[in-house]
């Protein structure tokens, strides 16, 4: 059933404060079955806010470790056969034990083998789905959804507005019964009945290998802290665009920029959030 | 049939250039299999000059996904027997498609296994390989020139100057039909009738880790927006180690060097290409 | 037979400028085995240190260039079948060559499968185990040890203080004949018969990924260039952590510790820890 969520500005921002305290007070657990070359970031943005990374992805214990951990995170980039199989007992553990897990379909549309695996882990429910516009539109289309005007995307890279997959998402979230995240100059969170958009962040971060892919191990922190998923990635991701924001001022250039977003994400407080949050 | 390709200072200044900016206007897309060192360092210092890394080494989709990329480049560092499957895949995909392929031999000579993939990898013509001295030395024994005094390889580190290498590029180069580069602290590039020696660059470039690996994925960047692969590979040369001078006038140690070597290949400009360029 | 080996703080200190300096002038190939979010870092700290990093785990290769290396690094943190069973040869090539070998248990105890793992690696006996408290006591279980009130990992966090460690690490090296190092807030190091514990370093190493991994790797390179592996643990602790209270002197927040840690370890002389070392 349909649940209405509106906020006003002041209480996105209070409950974005809320959840940044709740990680670095809990410091949740996560698991990572991710790519070659998001681990070391995603490691490092998990230990800069706070939580407990881990990547451990082998079929003899990813579904043992899921038990252990607070939230799972998968992500397809650099996809493979053992991978594939790691993941998918994972996601199998998380979802049979209630674990928040969020799916990151890099590159979705790209390859039919890309597609196959997307397909079989849609099947095992991910709680969230966070990827770029193309990569949105290409699971909507894999799922079924018909309407939409997608020309594919180019490599792991969007082709897409995040507007132009506002559609899909929407249709995602109601039929998968999950939370959406289409990210972009402006990112779009839905859950099929509630929709918010956002604009913070820099042109760097898509300059800087992975941050993408760190931001779903981020969602995925928040997502074990918060049981509203919905809630809980809009908080995930108003905290990292505003980090985005923080080192943007800080760095001009993509070298310096991961290290003054990673420190971004140590100092961003409460007081940055408020003042900063634009709706 | 052999060209004799001269150009001035001037003339090859401009056409790194030139050869920058079609980098940075059209982003190629370029497939990396490579090591996992490599990736983060790699996938980085592309979207620094402007390209699209893409990180797909599955046997199942590597192929298929070459026929979407603009270049390939294969480097064997932390090999094994899927990667290598899926190497043989995407550069027969290459090869068969006419796009650039460049292969990056890490560690050729030090073992069988590594001598043997390096084999089959050249039965599918790399457009052009990159490597330490010693490891251009290696590849070409393995070839069949056996005229040098090659005393192997340490580990994965040069024992040898790109002048004791030259004899041993140059008959690679003519053997087999493409351009050879051997980097150190001079840089020799031949396509086995012209030959161009390079000695920009830092000494710290050595001190972090890949960025020679790196320096491969960019010159397949560069070969895909310029046909001739010997001027591509020269453009690709003097971009990169003029960003090299830059960083070291920016950074003293291995750690800062790393930041401002990834600023500085988003900073270089024509007019620093102009006016540093020695040849 | 037991060694009593006791020195004063000035010995300690030269010692470990001695140990520096070996690593520097002979530059030690290390071949590690180790995780795919280590493999970046460890690769920089040995570079920045001077010393020669390979990664190589095939088990095609890993035997044959353990041959050519000078000294093994095995951890397990992102274990998986084909990396078991390149670790098993190589451990095995190290063992019978008599070449230091180093292991770091990472997330031993939080699965039967890595439990398993460390029981088939300590077969093969390694000259050093590294971990935090909670997998050093972990280890010494699955080796026999009895009395501890250990109550298992988080993940790969440990919930334990190395003090508690203290007697299943004693127990743990005299019954493998090797020596223990347990790192936390104080670094415990004992080959059985003699014990070392020491305070610096800063909490910002435990909020970037992997500096503990890059540790064991630098453990590794400093029990290449000095036989008795008690001293050279104790050294490499001690260039480590106080190469660790020069970055945090230079930095507050991760990202940027990160950088100022590895500049650090380029950086780190005889004076400097010859004036700031407390035993």
């Amino acid at each position: 059933m349909a649940t209405t969520i509106t906020h006003s500005r002041d209480e996105w921002a209070d409950l974005a404060a809320h959840v940044l305290d709740r990680v670095r007070a809990h410091k949740p657990l996560v698991q990572n079955i991710t790519n070659f070359v998001a681990m070391d970031i995603s490691a490092n943005v998990l230990l800069a806010v706070g939580a407990a990374p881990a990547m451990v992805h082998a079929e003899d214990e990813s579904a043992a470790f899921c038990a252990l951990s607070n939230a799972l995170v998968i992500n397809i980039g650099t996809l493979s056969e053992p991978f594939l199989a790691g993941a998918k007992a994972a996601a199998i553990s998380a979802h049979t034990l209630g674990k928040p897990w969020v799916l990151d379909p890099v590159g979705v549309g790209a390859t039919e083998y890309r597609n196959q695996a997307v397909k079989m882990l849609l099947r095992h429910r991910p709680s969230i789905i966070r990827g770029n516009a193309s990569e949105i539109i290409s699971v909507a289309k894999l799922a079924g959804f018909s309407h939409n005007t997608h020309t594919g995307p180019r490599g792991v890279d969007s082709t897409n507005t995040t507007d132009e997959a506002a559609q899909a998402a929407h249709w995602l979230a109601r039929n998968n019964l999950c939370t959406i995240i289409a990210t972009g100059a402006v990112d779009l969170i839905t859950d099929g009945h509630n929709t918010l958009t956002l604009a913070h962040g820099s042109e760097l971060m898509t300059r800087v290998t992975a941050i993408g892919c760190a931001l779903s191990a981020f969602v995925g922190a928040c997502s074990s802290v918060h049981e509203n998923a919905y809630e809980a990635s809009i908080a995930a991701l108003i905290i990292y665009t505003i980090a985005g924001d923080l080192a943007a001022a800080q760095a001009t250039r993509p070298g310096s920029f991961r290290t003054a977003f990673i420190d971004a994400l140590d100092a961003i407080s409460a007081s940055d959030i408020k003042s900063i949050l634009r709706l």
